[in-house]
């Protein structure tokens, strides 16, 4: 597996001050590199109570990306799934702990606990006053006298955040985060196990399987269970979840485990919104990447009891741009349909020469069929001409229901009828050339003009100019010449048709696919059409 | 390759219904389902241009993550990689344009133009005023006449959008279009190709190799070129932008392609901003997700000339949460370590019985050190004895420079040598024990009352109650005792030693791992170490 790093000892490094850098300015670190890794909020006074977390990278963007106002002052970060050293962690004490105090907020691993616990003390032999919570969310193994710490963190990163912010006190925010913490469930699901950096993939998850009760280092999850679809995986997760929590309202936090798509992340927003536990569900966060285990193809939903001062600090301001907010779930009303899909044909009326007109162009087009199809065949897939005679052919047995009397109407019906009969991009080009023409029309352009506004619009849609190697080259002169009379007009088609069999380079349509030596000395089949119906007219 | 999905033909408008459940009442939707996938504003009054975009998706967050105030007014979502129908895009249309009229935002893509630009002709002749205008910022195959729409699309949005919100009119927010879309660039790589729901993955990308001037559909590559690592590869990308900016400042897009990690978008962010462009860098949105190609592995780096008019409209307000804001490049000031970090050991002092009493335990500690080897071998790796007997030889050497006299300073003194010569858990824990007492002793706690607090922060510190089978079963009891007598601390003692041997679910430390035959009938070693230090000094 490769990744977008430059070394598996540079990958943090490189990131954290990647991180740094696109922050605007919010953001600085430490000048302990490499040994220690320690972002800090730019801003930072000490008048305020200090809140420090951090633990293994490969969680991103938990931790640094949670750092800023409202949020973390500093987040230590380690090696990728290993907990930082006692230093680093005790230089993001020292750094950013002032009068106030400090909180840190440690997820609930052995490595992580002794880390930071150490430098807690060491910080306290200095006289600063630290106090230490551990995130223990883990729904997955109930039984077990330790959980893990996993997404439910950020819940504290926000409310204490908030509070902090807000000038409370070391023991308010302490007792706030214990308060948070115990009252916090996650279960994870994944797919795919992680793949670390420089490490084979672990395969252990086989097909039509997926994991429950998954940590955040690659770990095996508790069960591996049979996977079919998103909403079974989600009712899995939710009956997991349902055994733990209460009636109350809660707020739910949906995690990307960091290799799911955003397509299936919102295919399993849906499922929770819709799973049996809806309407205990008030507020949500998310779906987002908060707490990822590098690539893994696995989400988690961590829940929290809705109590409004907790919902209040979790909709506070904050800075850092990886927090996704929080939004309400409100009962959605859709929109209904507007009017105007389905097209109202006008009234047909009569106008024996427009009828006679059409049905002779039409004609021209049928008695052409067989020579455009073999043209065709020279540079494409030879149906040219058929798609024109079956066009033609249905246009015919649609006259008597245009309003032939009104020219407008006309363009338009024509084009109605033309793309409900003709298939694939030209029917809609030829659809578009009537509409527009209609549109000039009724805007008081003359015929020519009408026509013309009708092509201007093809090449527009269509993406073609003149000398492309299409039937704009015959028409356009064709258009151009009409004013004059339709032999001029008639020539100049066949000239502008000619002379695509010299264009040997297509710049548009399905000929750009065809080399040069299949082109050369043939005509576009759509050109040649345009000319063949301008020479008969004349 | 599994998805998170329930199937091909829902994936999307599940996964429509996510946005719209998870977006707090921002969004609704047409009730077209499943042919009209339509995503709307919820607060949409039609007083101002209305702002369409849309396509295939695949895509997300892009595009109906960016609906809502200050970017788009309704997304019109096609099947994945598949442009919505005619239809689809004539709804969207109808539904949210008035008088100030509508513009479509429409990716280069065939498909797109074609069903776009129909429906902009159905729209017109309802009297509706539609503009449109075509993305095309890819800047790999510069020599084509068409090129394709990447993240660049994005600039439209947020720029486009804040005018429109500003009530500006639609003639000039499609000449703002036009002239962002002229001037913006993206080059995109990848290591790998996206898997789409249901099909299986095409392999063509080699070991050591990606794939650099990409579109988001999958398709390959223009060229494969040799991938090394992160710095090469962000050259590379650069090297053909650079070719086709100028020497402006300018603003630019980390776009993230789907399945590259928060962690490796950072690499990348932070080999951008060094890149031989970076003095021309000087606002940046991003590392995120914008416009991605379902789970592909790349990236991509869009350039904008940085005006000021159109920055202000980047960074205005606005309700999407999928934007990620955008940041002004600053030059990072590190800050210095603090001091602390390389504790000062307090001056040596003397104190004759206290250096006697820990000469003493000390070597207790040393004459068991074969006996508590054994004990832990029948549970455990057989080196208690050797850890402790080397930190207390370590110790012994040590007493030439500690402050004897002091017992506030000797604590801490004791805890800092245990931490630097005993390795593990249990060095940490027994120098967050002698740290923790240190700080008891200097808030005026007596001994037993300092040991008993350095006891309490090791139990909160390494997870561990009494009775879990460890060095506390019998601590916690001989200290109880300690204020009555030694004699009493050591037969205290040996009762909780010998109580561990009858627990057989050890629930903190590395027994946790053993099974219970292997446990029962054997002291826990590091209980049996304190047994044997109270009974050898009382």
């Amino acid at each position: 597996m490769k990744h977008f790093i430059n070394g598996k000892d540079t990958a943090v490094t490189n990131a954290v001050d990647g991180v740094i850098g696109s922050s605007g300015g919010l953001l600085t670190r430490l000048d302990g590199f490499p040994h220690i890794k320690v972002v800090v909020r730019n801003d930072w006074d000490k008048s305020k109570v200090a809140l420090v977390s951090g633990g293994g990278s490969g969680h991103e963007p938990a931790h640094a990306g949670f750092v800023g106002r409202g949020m973390l002052t500093a987040a230590v970060c380690g090696d990728v799934f290993a907990s930082p050293s006692l230093d680093a962690v005790l230089a993001g004490i020292l750094a950013v702990t002032g009068e106030a105090g400090c909180l840190l907020i440690v997820k609930n691993y052995t490595g992580d606990r002794l880390n930071f616990g150490l430098a807690a003390e060491r910080a306290r032999a200095f006289g600063l006053k630290v106090n230490m919570v551990f995130v223990d969310d883990d729904a997955a193994l109930p039984h077990l006298p330790q959980q893990r710490g996993l997404a439910g963190a950020l819940f504290v990163h926000k409310i204490v955040g908030a509070m902090a912010e807000a000038g409370e006190s070391l023991e308010s925010l302490t007792s706030a985060a214990q308060r948070v913490i115990s009252s916090t469930s996650t279960i994870g699901m994944s797919l795919d196990t992680c793949t670390m950096p420089g490490s084979p993939k672990d395969g252990r998850i086989a097909v039509g399987h997926a994991e429950l009760g998954l940590g955040i280092h690659g770990e095996p999850g508790v069960e591996q269970v049979v996977y079919n679809n998103a909403r079974e995986a989600m009712a899995m997760v939710i009956d997991k979840l349902g055994a733990v929590i209460s009636d109350a309202p809660h707020v739910v936090l949906l995690n990307n485990l960091g290799g799911t798509t955003d397509l299936e992340m919102s295919v399993l927003a849906n499922e929770l919104l819709n799973s049996k536990i809806s309407s205990q569900l008030k507020y949500i966060i998310g779906p987002a990447s908060l707490m990822t285990s590098l690539d893994m193809r696995g989400f988690s939903v961590s829940l929290l009891p809705a109590k409004d001062s907790d919902i209040s600090a979790l909709r506070s301001n904050s800075s850092p741009s990886a927090w996704p907010g929080i939004k309400e779930v409100k009962k959605v009303k859709y929109l209904p349909l507007p009017d105007g899909l389905k097209p109202v044909l006008p009234l047909p009326t009569k106008h024996p020469e427009r009828r006679e007109f059409i049905e002779k162009c039409c004609n021209i087009f049928i008695a052409c069929e067989a020579d455009l199809n073999a043209l065709d065949a020279k540079s494409g897939d030879g149906d040219t001409g058929s798609t024109l005679a079956t066009a033609s052919r249905a246009l015919i047995g649609s006259l008597d229901r245009l309003p032939l009397a009104d020219i407008t109407q006309l363009y338009r019906a024509i084009g109605l009828e033309l793309s409900q009969t003709m298939g694939g991009s030209s029917g809609i080009l030829l659809a578009i050339f009537f509409a527009a023409a209609g549109d000039a029309s009724a805007s008081g352009k003359s015929n020519v003009g009408a026509l013309n506004a009708g092509l201007d619009r093809v090449q527009e849609i269509g993406a073609a100019q003149l000398g492309d190697r299409t039937m704009i080259d015959a028409l356009r002169p064709a258009l151009d010449a009409l004013p004059e009379n339709m032999l001029a007009a008639a020539i100049a088609a066949r000239l502008g048709a000619n002379f695509t069999s010299t264009i040997v380079h297509a710049k548009a349509g399905r000929a750009t696919y065809v080399s040069a030596d299949k082109l050369r000395g043939y005509n576009d089949p759509g050109a040649e059409a345009v000319a063949q119906l301008f020479e008969q007219l004349s």
